[in-house]
């Protein structure tokens, strides 16, 4: 298992594997080795508290030759008066250049992206990559539709793990919950008695806004974002070194049948050790589809703006 | 945690409690002192080599004093020549004596009857106990539900957790999937693809027999069944320990909304603390409702056979 | 991972391996097809409750070709009226047989023998065998130490998994502690304060007597001993499927600085993916030596008599 | 179970006890509520995706009320230009304060201080604080002793849980391996045979050495330390959540027969509930004990400099 970039995030995913024994060896690779090896040291240190595992930095991408999994978090992160776009130019260009790389060292591995703007990423890795397009997915919405499914369970008082609802869409402000399909263990959403004073509409219309705003309340607060996504891509990794053919909401090419073009998001996959084992089809009512093809357009012109041509700034480090 | 009943699900019970760590303390009870001394012995040995935790025999049931769940296994099994009704009188009168004891010296505990047949015998259970009916339950179909679960899931090359289809109905003959509600993820299961070649009503149909007979294939070749029922009662336990909320097809007091009088049989219930949490109403079309008066019926004719005043053999140790 | 023996303990150790989630598949063979069917599918509906493995019957030999572990749990157990020595006899042709027939289908897997008398029986497996010596081990005194070490942390009031000390020997009446190089921590057992009105020499005589007894106690109770043996087994079984170098206490040809000939015993060895990794010098003192060499000589004589030409019954299964 | 400071080792932490499922309920304490927030909810967004627990983030020390264990991790850290000295007199103000709100809302729980300097902290912790002495303890050499056991294990080709050496003293330049007492398994550390060409006294050099100076080479790289010592916190937390009874090393006022005065360091205690449930007597050879008195002496400076009066800065968060 490798984790590209050594920033916030990238060390809180090698941690998270760690701490979850995961897998038995990971490396972390970053341009700045003395990083790399100050991150894969320090948490290498947690291991004989724990199991027996190994956490060893990476002098270059060759290093990186073994790993069935690889993780990528490099890039830039919003910093003060940088607009999105910018982040994107930068990152396009970092996520290219790595993609390159680990098609040399690893060519047969999964690509998990992280990096920001997810969706619009996972994209370009899955157009320059020599690789098969299965074998590159985002972390697209599985974290939404996790604290989804906490928020849902907590308010009907049942398990979390018995509450099926799905996030899709854009890793960002146009995702949106799949109602129409929503069950809680096999009992329709709806069916299910809400506590009194409370209704569908507006519980619905709570739960999708704050699932949605909860990314930003921690970025205002803390900075960044890391322990949260990084727990989801321990997650999705644990599936693909399992071969556990679990069903995700990865950023994934969307299939002909959603009739959305084709755009990277969030939808449903089994992930398992081809990485996107395959796409399910969800069903969805008129209203849900139509939330679709917005999020779907809004990703369009993102990648549009790209290969429009726009001058991308010098890509560095970030989570 | 308290096991009643030394014999081999008793035993299985109480090392599945341990080897899965459910809970820190079990105590084993039968009246056959000798025996309930040598498994909880046996047992205790497996403790050096994994947890910290404490397994001791019960010289009486004022040693179950303290316990939070107790887990009835006692009662014959079916032997040559016997009748399902002799098995029934018999352990009818020995699950009334014990939860009587229980009343006595835990009134407040949980109590998860697996002596068989089940639902008859938890139904007696709620009828003769001084607790309330929610503290009362029998293991119902969660095993049954559990070998559909794994069968869909190798089937549709899909992790079974992902699988939500529910076995309800009597423990037993009369049992049947929910087919209408099943689904994978939150996806209608006849909207999965099937593997070339088959078709739904042909995989329905297999399936429901296929688990249906489980049980009895087992009980043909090695004499009993101790180790799979003892992995589901674990998994209750947790439930009632941790507080899970987690779904659970256990024997309970049919609702009324099911229409089918006062019968005690599987249905889908939210299993905490309290036991019974609540009842989860399930849908069902209209062949399903029949399935259901069907079954219910069966074991209402069974209840209706005891309290005719049949006469009981004395009862003694079993699974 | 296969199991050979679909007896009491072969069951209880397949069951413990997939409850301890030691590894992902685990294949049963009995001479008996419809018993190990029995077993392997009881054992497989634990599964849908637990975790992802798989547990099958084997139809033959065959079956158990890609296995990297084989446990041997096969042969008869003490009846009434039977001395040991036809025990001996009877387990010694079906191991001799079973160890030929796994030479045939899995040359390179590490054999751990655990039907009694299991020193004698591991030397035997070890001289029939074309597999180095080092891919066979016994179970030896890994469950009396785990016994020892459990009781001296109750009295010490300190956790188990500090308190390091070995129980050596045969697996049975002569197998002793080695007090002299047992520590707490890193210090020395008699540096250690007793409860008052306890002292050592009382303490360590008691406690050897105690885990000396321990199994006869349970076997006179319930029969036979089968979930405190699994466990062991299944944490011996861990060290080798991941490669731990863990140290264990199996029967192993005892290295020459022992000065007690080419016998087979319980003693400290690092347990890995090679099976027996290597041996640890173990010092002594002279009085511990001194039973040591009692120990061996019993299991000499055991072995001699054997080869002295006993006409042996028809092994069965057992455990 | 709460942390107060949610600065970078205070938020790991939280992650750490999360990640391992040590307990079911950690609080964040911060003055700065928002942070806490931030860390509280990005930590809660982990949940869904692995097990029941819950993560709040506290308004006030009132909010810590019910907590057994509480983790102080706040404190100002080396910046450029500040001596160690200025260090400990603003972080000793800052500990005073924060063991004084403590006592007010949770005079019973067990207090584990990570805040640099420890030992010396530990030591004001314990002269200001109300509660007894045994409930307050600093995270000492736990995890210099961890590093030092999978670096003697690798070495030695065993299971670093079967290595018994312990780091003792300052948590800093002067600590030591006690190795006179040190053993795997239980046999004597230098009975074991090393790899050709290696001697004891130099690899006994050169693993003190090593161990000494990995946090400095960590810090150098990253900037600071997180990810080993919140590994180290979580393991002793958990062992007063579950009263483990397990021996670690941590900051405790020495006991009389070290002869060392009433100084804080690392020494062997048994941590339970209770904290501290006792000091373990560590016999050390001639050369050892003036190690231990040479360290003794050094904090004793650091603790004398400070109650000479020392201005102080004021305190803000840090790790």
């Amino acid at each position: 298992m490798a984790v590209v970039g050594a920033g916030r995030v990238g060390s809180a995913v090698a941690n998270a594997l760690v701490l979850l024994r995961v897998c038995d060896r990971v490396v972390i690779y970053d341009r700045d080795l003395a990083l790399a090896e100050g991150e894969a040291w320090d948490i290498a240190d947690t291991v004989p508290l724990l199991s027996e595992m190994e956490v060893t930095p990476a002098a270059g991408y060759a290093d990186l030759g073994g790993c069935d999994v690889v993780v990528v978090t490099a890039g830039v992160t919003l910093g003060p008066g940088q607009s999105r776009l910018d982040l994107l130019g930068a990152n396009a260009d970092t996520i290219a250049g790595i993609v390159g790389e680990l098609d040399r060292v690893c060519p047969g591995a999964v690509v998990v992206l992280v990096t920001n703007p997810v969706d619009v990423l996972t994209r370009i890795a899955i157009e320059t990559s020599a690789r098969p397009a299965h074998l590159i997915l985002g972390c697209g919405t599985v974290l939404d539709g996790a604290r989804l499914r906490q928020r849902l369970g907590e308010l009907l008082d049942v398990e979390r793990e018995s509450v099926h609802a799905y996030v899709v869409g854009e890793h960002g402000d146009s995702s949106f919950p799949v109602w129409s399909s929503a069950t809680v263990g096999a009992i329709r959403l709806e069916q299910f008695g809400l506590p009194e004073g409370r209704s569908w509409p507006q519980v619905k219309a709570e739960l999708a806004a704050v699932t949605r705003q909860r990314g930003m309340s921690i970025h205002e607060r803390k900075g960044f974002t890391s322990y949260g996504v990084a727990a989801a891509v321990a997650r999705i990794v644990r599936a693909v070194a399992r071969d556990e053919k679990r069903i995700f909401m990865v950023s994934v090419l969307a299939a002909k049948e959603y009739g959305i073009g084709p755009v990277v998001l969030g939808l449903p996959c089994v992930i398992g050790a081809a990485g996107v084992d395959r796409q399910l089809p969800l069903a969805m009512s008129a209203e849900e589809h139509q939330m679709l093809q917005h999020s779907a357009a809004i990703l369009e012109r993102a990648y549009q703006s790209l290969t429009a041509g726009s001058e991308t700034a010098p890509g560095r480090r970030g989570g």
